[in-house]
């Protein structure tokens, strides 16, 4: 028999690939959730349908959406991870030796026990003391802790059903408030070809609640939809797009030498925006007035 | 009635879209082609069940393919394109004004013919009276015409049938042979994700043919497996990740404006490779023998 499981990532592309086995499947307060194991990419998350992680290539994800704030602002110490219930971005922010405290505020305890379960090698961080799980609504607890944090890092869903506040400009707001000086955010924020309206609204709305233009960039996730993701990011602090001199400097806080995707060149060349992105972002168009390979 | 296409990018992941209408359906002498109208990404060509391009997308190939080693040889004349028989690739290459003359040595005259009526957007340029249709085999065609081209550019199909000869060493020691002094030879070289092992033999096998390393750059192609693409270039002049001082001039002898993905910055940031493809080309260890991020 063969058994294959289909993510609809539009009403008009489907992503599939073959399954071994299904090692969970259940409905939480929350979302539907499903383990499988599958062929191509190893174990994969499913949330509500939607493929949140395989083991193939969960790396390119979670290194660039942690290690792309935490190395340009050179010394954070607390940092806030919204959603993420599976572990990987906490296990990244781990990586730097200076974090004193990562609050995980996940709204689903089943994301994390189910994770524990059968993907240790995420999980495995939240056992760290350095962790606090915080379960409950993230856009909450991000008014609730103004001027805590050095670096946001919003790892949600899709934005459909409690998901979608997150990509609002009140909540960046409320980031915003939430940041120590110097601090930074850093949200996912869908595929710049599938989602190029989300893109640009992330952007704006961002770009907004700090009174200065977000940095968007890129990172290839062949288990996403069209393969190609974007993050947006957003400063009081060091600019993002920027490994910090104390990170390029020898005595670096942190242990790179077993990262897959990330790397400094990987990190600057990450928000060099194709003209097609700058131009749905207004960016070209505003900085030159000229076309869009100038 | 929902019509899907499926393409299985490897026995174990699809990649399917809903389809409007068939507009073409034959077996050629060399392959089975087929023209779809698909309610996501516009029309698609289709080679033996594999997607070739589709209107939403097959600007980022085309581009990255042409002008990185068009604007890294800064004042190429006499170009060949091996395969590429729809058009694109060749329309790119028209935009350089100094451009006297493109060979196109496409296999499968049907390609061309298919193409004209249904890619006019791609196919436009193949009437333009610098260009030369030489139907055949690309392989021969490189061997009789040693010292003739500056650039080659090879645009083929994955690396099955009678494609299989164009990721060997002796092609590209033919190519090399039929470059003029300062040249530069692109491949497409399949998915950095899904075909590691050809990315590396084709890095090896043209680094081998031109006695110096080879240089791999990445373009996202959602309607390609995993989303991510592999360029490997080489050259008996100047360095393909660069783009020249004349192009990078007040007088470049082009119109870019209306280019979607290529940019001077774009061009140089595709070839910041992150650490997994180094490893897999062997290129990190050999440069630093040490660990991945450094």
């Amino acid at each position: 028999m063969e058994l294959w499981f289909t993510e609809k990532q539009t009403s008009a592309i489907g992503l599939s690939c073959r399954v071994t086995r299904t090692l969970e499947e259940r409905q939480t307060r929350f979302q539907h959730l499903a383990v499988l194991e599958t062929e191509p990419w190893g174990r994969m998350l499913v949330l509500d349908g939607m493929i949140q992680l395989t083991t193939a290539d969960e790396f390119v994800y979670h290194e660039m959406l942690a290690h792309v704030p935490l190395v340009a602002h050179g010394s954070a110490r607390c940092i806030l991870v919204v959603g993420g219930g599976d572990g990987g971005t906490v296990r990244e922010a781990l990586r730097h030796r200076e974090i004193e405290r990562v609050v995980l505020a996940e709204i689903d305890p089943e994301v994390v026990e189910v994770s524990r379960r059968f993907f240790p090698e995420l999980a495995g961080g939240l056992d760290d003391p350095r962790v606090e799980l915080a379960f409950g609504d993230g856009i909450e607890h991000v008014a609730r802790h103004p001027g805590e944090y050095d670096v946001v890092l919003v790892d949600s869903t899709e934005p459909v059903g409690r998901a979608v506040g997150l990509f609002d400009q009140p909540f960046y707001e409320a980031c915003r408030r939430a940041l120590r000086p110097g601090g930074i955010l850093v949200a996912q924020t869908e595929s710049p070809f599938y989602n190029q309206d989300l893109v640009r609204r992330s952007h704006s709305a961002m770009s907004a609640a700090f009174g200065e233009p977000a940095r968007t960039y890129l990172a290839p996730i062949p288990t996403y939809p069209s393969g190609l993701w974007s993050f947006t990011a957003a400063s009081i602090g060091p600019d993002p797009s920027r490994p910090s001199a104390r990170y390029l400097g020898r005595e670096a806080p942190w242990e790179p030498s077993s990262l897959r995707y990330y790397s400094f060149g990987v990190h600057q060349a990450a928000f060099t925006l194709p003209p097609f992105v700058e131009q749905l972002l207004g960016s070209r168009a505003s900085k030159t007035g000229a076309g869009a390979a100038r």
